[in-house]
């Protein structure tokens, strides 16, 4: 069992609670990432569900976890033959932590019957550079459990260089090898940096809702993680986030409405 | 009140409970289209809510309601100073057709910080084109209730020569005039026929999850809806809605995950 799967891992209390343990080592200084928490919620959800893949997640976070003990409660909305329905909770101490809605079903290994190419660019891998190591002081652990290798213009904001408009783009694993599979995918889609950061905006920008859609089961190898958004505006920003697994396939798409940080 | 203001509107019976009543001329030709079900939804939503407009709302669609008197059900989930969450269903004899997860604030008339333009040029729209009228056996009496002047290669695919790739675009107003609102542009978000007819694809498109934020307070005048997807591939495929009020703002983004259908 890799750390990651031990660190997502949701152990069955009965049909509709699961014991979880959350990781300090996912603290992007302070709240845990939404990714990784996500990830722990959608092990319960596949694990009570007919189904094997957790196809759509839409999750809505209400307030930021401490590191410890939690739980997993599950609804069923509706089993059906091609897809399964459940309302999932996050809970710590009695009090609700994300709340979301997902739809299980089982994907095949299939050709696409129409599909679009990324909607950028990058760089070979060669070409790009990774964050410098966050500050002990920062209480940032998430850097050490995930590598990424960003293009280099979309982290020019680290040196008073953003590019002026909101955009992330990186290559990304697990520090600990492990191939891709739907629960690193969690992890991913809410891995950048806020994309409002190249915007030239600062601090803690909490999500409001992710929604993410499985699309594919990834290959092995590195992915590629594309992010983007439209609008900055009244406080709230929108963070679009395209996966692509390393044989050139969309395998995820998020998207979430943050809010601006005042940092 | 105008037709679609009665249509939508939501009845407190209690804290947890409006009765609604859904209106036989919203049909797609059978099922009732999944955007008027949110309007619907929202209404109660709102008037539940210290806040005035729902900011992100992610509905999972479970079964396709009939016409006629059903309720929503609310719980809340948090309520914040700068943002409400709240559950809320939509049931009918005791069956959950729609669950959802609305997130309500309000938003100011503000000058965004940052914006990307549309994802898509539109031609004027004397130069687009209305659909042809639903044969009266399609069961199709949502068509009555809008006006949709469509990018013409867009709905190509009505004579036999879709475009080839996932898209439609149109100019959207409620045939009774009535100036845009949230509930307006929750019907917008899912009006246009599905992307996928553009792609060669026929039949009823189930749409499984729908996410939608509202990103401003939409001025008067025609709206323009730019539709897309990235990937059509084991059944399922997204689409995403972009709606741009007549000041040039993008007022609402949505995404859908749907399953293509056998038609």
């Amino acid at each position: 069992m890799t750390k990651f799967d031990e660190a997502t891992q949701a152990i069955r209390v009965d049909e509709t609670t699961y014991d979880v343990c959350l990781d300090p080592g996912y603290s992007i200084g302070g709240p845990l990432n939404g990714g990784y928490l996500m990830a722990v919620l959608l092990r319960a959800v596949v694990d009570a569900s007919p189904h094997d893949h957790p196809v759509t997640t839409s999750a809505q976070f209400l307030r930021a976890p401490r590191p410890g003990p939690a739980q997993v409660r599950l609804e069923k909305i509706k089993t059906g033959r091609t897809a399964t329905m459940a309302r999932a909770t996050l809970v710590q101490e009695g009090v609700s932590f994300i709340e979301a809605l997902v739809t299980t079903a089982t994907l095949g290994d299939v050709t696409p019957d129409w599909t679009d190419g990324p909607s950028a660019a990058m760089p070979p891998v060669e070409r790009c550079v990774k964050l410098p190591d966050p500050k002990p002081e920062s209480g940032i652990t998430l850097n050490a459990q995930v590598e990424m290798f960003f293009d280099p213009p979309t982290i020019g904001w680290l040196d008073g260089r953003p590019t002026g408009r909101p955009e992330a783009r990186a290559y990304f694993r697990l520090a600990e090898p492990q191939d891709p599979d739907p629960y690193v995918l969690a992890l991913a889609v809410d891995a950048l940096p806020p994309v409002v950061f190249s915007a030239g905006k600062r601090g803690w920008a909490p999500t409001v809702d992710l929604t993410w859609h499985l699309r594919a089961l990834p290959a092995p190898g590195l992915l590629t993680l594309i992010a983007g958004g439209r609008l900055i505006s009244d406080g709230w920003f929108d963070e679009d986030v395209e996966v692509w697994d390393s044989a050139g396939r969309l395998v995820a798409q998020s998207r979430q409405l943050a809010r601006v940080g005042r940092g």
